[in-house]
């Protein structure tokens, strides 16, 4: 059972971790700070704190479990305001979207007294907000944890034993892997998205088009409400890597444009290809739910 | 109420027809054909036909109403196939993807006592076959018809009443209007999703980046399982449109890819216009379900 755990940002994942931690009955006091107006309280209201703080130095003062639940583009300032205050021992963890930046920012200037395991659960919704914040949102979902070879093992135990309260499954990765992989199944999907709807939704004929798009559309599209800054953040923060994967995607892309312009058949093996590996993916991804 | 219907492919959206006509007692006789093994049998079995038949021609002899339900790309060869035993007054249509070829090739083909008219239901699912064929299927669905000036009145009002009777919402287009607006709307996803689905899947990272996939991927390659011949025949059949859209798309997902390579924070501005304009979006079509 943890003593104090201070949770810094109130949105949807950092109320979805205080739910659950106190749902598990989990840690004796969970503290919070949201730098917006009347959010804090809110949390407050449905139960994801205990006791809300004006300042973030405040919150995290002899917290034995920080966990950062902001965007990553803030991560750096607030990284930078706790490190004077925060006592010897405690455990720092994040749960934004990119790992590599954020590691660094920690090494850089958290006290040598003071461990950071970089965390990043694969969970969320399109909305976001205390208001949605749910304690199963973890359930079952992969929870990456990127610890290097500086993270003493009492710190990733201690953040280990987060990700069990909140039903995920544990995974280990370096950072630089971890935003590797998420570039091409997350940061890259949602890029995708984001043009698609962007470029059909400024043209002249999507009065008449939007009328047509269906289902197929509402689901290719779902990613591009997502929230800008968290997504300008990420961009900002793991670019080589989305870099990469764009140009893979372009080239390929590219290369079916011409296709369909020469009216090739053999399009067909195109698409059986992505059919087969849609349906592979889809059962396994469906047996690990 | 019709007298005889004829279906020419028994699948997905040719059973739902049937049983749709069959469930608001549309219809005197419903006939089939499929050249799929057991189909058409199978078809009777569940009550979207009366009665199967082993000869497309036979099926569509003294028909009132002919409906092709199958993909786009055989749909030449059964106009040239059955263009000889139609009887006079017939009217043919079809639900096919495309529609500029296929209004072309009525016009070629079928003889100037047998009317057609092009239509399109936009609905679907990534599963196919007469096993989930639906009489629910088009409720409240977009359905597009493309009669041309050559097309008769009488023609018209048949068609239309099929598609008051499948509980869909009628939209009249030109058949080349009708195209380059689908290109955009589900042409362009589809190709989107399939390109995704392959440039992450192929990589020799995958089997790592595969466990990460989540729901956001889950929906941006959703479409990417559909049928490779189905889109084949739509990429064959609509090319210039697609290829249109194409280049729209690559242009702005290479821009958008210049802005992340020079970290622009401008990107942000990029992502609020595809969140506004997927909110606008998914609200008319919400009120509209």
């Amino acid at each position: 059972m943890f003593n104090r755990v201070a949770i810094i940002g109130l949105g949807l994942i950092g109320g979805s971790i205080g739910l659950a931690l106190k749902k598990a009955n989990a840690a004796e006091q969970v503290v919070g700070y949201d730098q917006g107006r009347g959010v804090s309280e809110r949390a407050c209201k449905i139960g994801a704190i205990d006791q809300e703080y004006a300042s973030m130095t405040e919150a995290v003062n002899r917290a034995e479990l920080v966990i950062l639940a902001t965007p990553v583009g803030v991560v750096r300032d607030i990284l930078q305001s706790i490190a004077p205050v925060l006592t010897a021992g405690t455990v720092v963890t994040d749960v934004s979207s990119t790992k590599t930046q954020v590691v660094s920012w920690a090494e850089e200037f958290l006290p040598t007294t003071v461990s950071f395991v970089g965390g990043h659960p694969m969970a969320g919704k399109e909305v976001s907000g205390v208001e949605v914040a749910d304690p199963e949102l973890f359930k079952s979902c992969i929870y990456c944890l990127t610890p290097t070879a500086r993270t003493c093992s009492t710190a990733i135990s201690k953040v280990t034993s987060l990700v069990e309260i909140l039903g995920a499954q544990l995974r280990f990765l370096e950072p630089a892997e971890h935003d590797g992989l998420v570039a091409s199944v997350s940061h890259l999907p949602f890029l995708i998205a984001a043009t698609l709807m962007n470029t059909v939704g400024e043209d002249s004929t999507w009065r008449d088009a939007s009328v047509l798009a269906s289902s197929g559309f509402r689901d290719t599209t779902r990613l591009a409400a997502g929230n800008p800054e968290m997504y300008r953040d990420i961009c900002l923060t793991n670019s080589s890597s989305i870099v990469h994967w764009l140009d893979a995607y372009v080239s390929n892309l590219s290369t079916l444009r011409d296709q369909i312009a020469m009216h090739k058949s053999d399009l067909k093996e195109v698409f059986v290809k992505s059919q087969y590996l849609r349906q592979q993916w889809q059962t396994s991804y469906e047996n690990k739910e």
